[in-house]
């Protein structure tokens, strides 16, 4: 993506400021839904899953250029794995997204005028959820690596509408992110998740994370002309 | 598109894994609609056709350049009838995409924790809906064809855009896929269809997109200065 | 857009199965929003809205290349005043998008097994409604005319989001397509409009894409360099 | 963006006329969705967020190439403290914003047949409504300017996409333009403001935009080669 002439202050910044936007979009939507719904969670479910898909696209338009846009650890993972990103660097991105991701999950508290400081207690636990989450990340990945691998610039269109998807088509509604996940602990609105089990959701993640990485890695190893 | 120069298993693969998906999310995305829409029917098919609309531009940017992203033996037998796959490939991208398509519905059972076998009462015979099979395969192989002789790149946007319009515009909700058809007998939810109805879609499905390839060799046989 | 080079049987097939497809998916996603919404006009329109932008940016991008896809009468005068078409082509495109238009509510009718023949009895008369025809066909003509005169590969994309936002903002729900109004005079479901409120509609709609024809040949006529 | 070629009168006609369309759009449209929701407010905010994202889309696409398409004081100021656009055309392009937006919302109320003078009674203040806006209008000029640095080309996708977010994630519903303020102080409809609140709107949205306008001037003075 060309992104490495920035600096790293400028990297960090970029991923803070898109998963805070993320996250400010992520939680307030969800919020908003809830308000208007009237009790119909799947029209909630529907204005949750057009802010995120549309906001996702904007902000991968706007921040890849400098950082990448991973806004996500398990994603900074992918890439750590391919070595196209340093151990060294790829702590920091994590730090950024977390920071970033728990600032936007105030923001949209902030927003709505609720409590600043909440804990979920909405349960997502159990095997089906954690095979949710493994299904709902290997997609994410391979969306992103397999853009890459031939149209780079169809990647902020193409991650918004797999999350589009992926809100309807998994029991968890895709996180898909453990920056998502730790930051949806600390809300106890539309989109949060106890916090008791955010550990499993962060690891189907990494796990679908790494599968879809090597996966890609089969596919992508074979050059034009070796069939 | 030229994915010609990937090997077999690689192609099988993409066929495979893109129809996997594919389902996941018709029926994954479909049971959702259902669970949360409160009974309206309208409100469940906003979000069975954002989902399925979605993750079909995403399969077919990500799966594209390797396999040409088929996911479907009606577009597969188009291409046969233009002579651009072989016979025997053809049958090979059958079986995958049946193969693919069955586990993704699996997937989408296991994922909302419903019993992974099952058979489809949902009946959808009769005239009328075997013609809006063959509308709606028609209109899907054309989209392909069309956009594929002057601007193959807009193809998989317009495949997620022409889905999204036949989940409406027909009274079948357009499955225009053999292997769609028969995954989704063996789903009892929101998505599914009555197996002794399916062979009926199936051949309005193949007469539909044969179709489209006659008219379509017509519309492409005409080149620039022969008017 | 260099679709001169087709035949004129070709371009008359192009234009006759585009405004087929057109309002087979206005009128067929019109029926199925009503029948599935149970009552909330507002999710029905959702429906046909979506339906609605999405094919007319598949059915530009497919046919585009062959006839220009205007699909409308009213984008045919605004060619003819601007003389690219000439006059006896556009009589000939005008009479195709008639007859595409007319079989395609047919086969909407067909799809969702209504009697084939119906007169609306939805009444849509008033000049509040002739105003909003007349502001919906000049945001319609000046779309296409402002993207083609810099970015002709946009106009799919642009005329599907214009009339998505066009179904929301006027009050008739922007028909902005005599032939589109005289094909929903023959229908008595959601998209219907009263037979002897349709001449007042046309005559809107041709006022309004002549007048944008008119406001585009002034911004147009100005080239670089000239301030 | 190459549009200085125009002529000033130009120029200020395409401001005026795409604030016209985005003002007739955001009010026309919140008429409909609540006219139409029966009393489901996230349905009616359904049909104000597509019809907004869509149009805005399509406007920064047709008027882009001829003005910029601002349509918002706010952008206008972004510019002009980028040098870019100069003091006296920018106090031209402010009045042609707030006489278009005032002539759109007036079209709106004709269209539905509503008085064309109202004074809205909707009260939008506090500090957590200012949050939003200042977080709205940031993340605008953000978009702006971001993807400005590096693709031009996916502004009007782009800043549809933002706003259909910003209508769920923030509780002002991101008006995040002044001159759409002033207009939306003057509808008593769903997208209305109370007079006496829009100045506070106001001012959050000018800091918004001139601290995202500061933020990428950091990000941007970052050349390829100099980390």
């Amino acid at each position: 993506m060309a992104q490495e002439s920035y600096s790293g202050s400028r990297r960090l910044a970029a991923e803070a400021l898109g998963t805070f936007f993320l996250l400010a979009t992520v939680v307030g939507s969800g919020i908003m839904g809830e308000n208007l719904a009237g009790g119909n969670a799947a029209i909630a479910l529907l204005g949750n899953t057009i802010a995120t898909g549309a906001i996702l696209a904007v902000l991968i338009l706007v921040f890849g250029p400098i950082s990448g846009a991973h806004f996500n650890p398990a994603v900074t993972l992918a890439f750590l794995l391919r070595r196209e990103i340093k151990g060294g660097e790829a702590l920091l991105f994590v730090g950024a997204q977390l920071l970033g991701g728990l600032l936007g999950m105030l923001a949209a508290h902030a927003m709505f005028e609720l409590p600043l400081l909440q804990a979920s207690s909405h349960a997502r636990g159990g095997g089906a959820q954690w095979f949710s989450e493994f299904i709902a990340t290997f997609g994410l990945v391979a969306t992103i690596l397999g853009c890459l691998r031939v149209r780079a610039e169809a990647i902020p269109y193409a991650v918004g509408l797999y999350i589009t998807a992926g809100y309807w088509f998994t029991v968890s509604t895709s996180f898909a992110n453990p920056a998502v996940t730790i930051a949806r602990s600390f809300t106890d609105t539309f989109s949060g998740i106890l916090p008791a089990h955010a550990p499993a959701f962060i690891l189907a993640q990494l796990l679908g994370a790494a599968t879809a990485t090597l996966v890609f890695a089969w596919f992508g190893s074979n050059k034009p002309g070796s069939r």
